[in-house]
């Protein structure tokens, strides 16, 4: 099962970050880009520098990081080209031996929520991902095309839970009859919905997605979900310090990842007299950040 | 404003229905894909067959039906040539006059949901529609780079509020504290958010997706959102029927269109010898539910 390849490379790297690939043209160095243009078209072009960027920072970050998280959304704008970039950008993660999640977020009906399930975590997937992110709005008939993949292929979902922005709680946080949040039904129902995917590390592939910058709802979510892994949003760029990622782990400092996109992709920003040093940028930002979660959550576990 | 377009074009056509070209590989008739296999990979094959099987519809459909719906899904999963005919199927509907939505129920932190925006409603979109239906559940920051877009282009979306599938109520009917359904606070929001984008026809750019199988639930929506217009799936081979729908509609037999998919695009299996002749069995039943429909709201009316 892809959660428990997931949780033992985690432990193996001693790192529990995914590097978030949420490549906007805006994020590729000037110079780099450039050299992309000209051949083909203006689209082809954005689309091989994306990728030629994408692959630079996967072969450079392998053996640190070990988990890939891929924002749909930004393929998607560049149009075809960009989902031929999305598809190679998947594979190559793949087949360097990264966990692989798709950020899309997808929810539908039942026969619709089968297609999305085809595209990303299907047996022969034009855009394979180990994981893919699942909104629950539609309820379990939206969701279940995605298990039955899941049980299938070993691979899982991360379902959206509480999000990381700031009007999540618009709705998220809205008081039920009992008093409780409703971001805690829709918790009560992902745990329901995992309990027979429940791998040999006791983590479902049934999986959550809690933005790191709800530390106190993270922490009790934590408590609340015993066998549920994390996917924590909003690391770095979106506010979330160290300290505020600590609750959503377990006692054993596993049980969840961060995913941190621009301040590790953008990391050579910081110095942009070395915009062509982008990889090594991004590398002495991971390190940065490992070393400062595993501290948090060395104080923590004790 | 695209949302007066649709209006007068329902008006004009005397017909409140969406084509529905949620169109799977198993919905082409054999005899007609085959001749698209061969040529190219098997995926360029099939993306192919599903857009000359679209464009027949739409170049039969045209002047009965006002409105498609394409349902992303099916493109995806089709991988990146399945884009290419997403795209195609897009441009040959907004070219043929056609009032066009993308059913894709996108929904991320904001970031991301103006890549998503830009994608389909922006102003140099790659994959242009007029309308795009979007999910609420991240809240209004991830709601709101849409509508920006619909405010500078002319184009809109349509919310989930209440959703067609068995399980929609799962979450969406959960009442809250104050007994209302969550989808009821829902509802709330979209009205806000649209209240500024009112078009001639006394409807907001922000429109709401209510499931055609909740008739109670619809009727009462349709009363509270009165400068809201719906989007209804579920008619047809989802299971609500004609009457079902009549709530929905305001006085004037305005204010809702129907999606009809399976119903329109698979009308020819019914008739299983004819295969060839998908067009025209598509034909007849748009005119069987346009009359059917006309019927309804003629004796709502009155």
């Amino acid at each position: 099962m892809r959660i428990d390849a997931l949780v033992r490379s985690i432990r193996d790297m001693k790192n529990p970050t995914a590097l978030g690939l949420d490549t906007r043209m805006g994020y590729v160095p000037d110079d780099f880009a450039r050299s992309f243009m000209g051949c083909g078209s203006p689209e082809a072009g954005r689309a091989a520098a994306v990728y030629a960027f994408n692959a630079s920072l996967l072969a450079g970050l392998n053996g640190i990081i070990p988990c890939v998280k891929v924002q749909a959304a930004y393929y998607e704008m560049l149009g075809p080209e960009g989902m031929v970039c999305l598809q190679k950008t998947l594979d190559e993660a793949r087949r360097l031996g990264y966990v692989v999640i798709i950020d899309a977020k997808r929810g539908d009906i039942g026969a619709t929520a089968e297609a999305y399930s085809a595209a990303y975590i299907g047996d022969s997937a034009p855009f394979p991902a180990d994981f893919i992110t699942v909104n629950p709005y539609l309820g379990y008939d939206g969701v279940k095309p995605f298990i039955d993949d899941c049980e299938r292929t070993g691979r899982g979902i991360f379902t959206l839970v509480k999000t990381s922005n700031p009007s999540s709680g618009e709705f998220q946080d809205l008081a039920a009859f009992d008093g409780r949040p409703f971001y805690d039904h829709v918790a009560d129902r992902v745990a329901e919905w995992g309990r027979n995917l429940v791998g040999e590390e006791g983590y479902s592939s049934v999986c959550a997605v809690v933005g790191a910058t709800y530390p106190v709802q993270g922490a009790e979510l934590r408590r609340r979900l015993p066998g549920t892994f994390f996917l924590l949003p909003g690391y770095g760029a979106q506010g979330a310090s160290a300290k505020d990622l600590a609750g959503c782990f377990d006692k054993s400092g596993c049980g969840a990842i961060v995913a941190a996109s621009r301040s590790l992709i953008c990391a050579y920003k910081k110095n942009p007299g070395h915009a062509s040093n982008f990889v090594e940028a991004a590398r002495n930002e991971a390190l940065r950040m490992k070393a400062e979660i595993f501290k948090v959550l060395h104080d923590v576990v004790g």
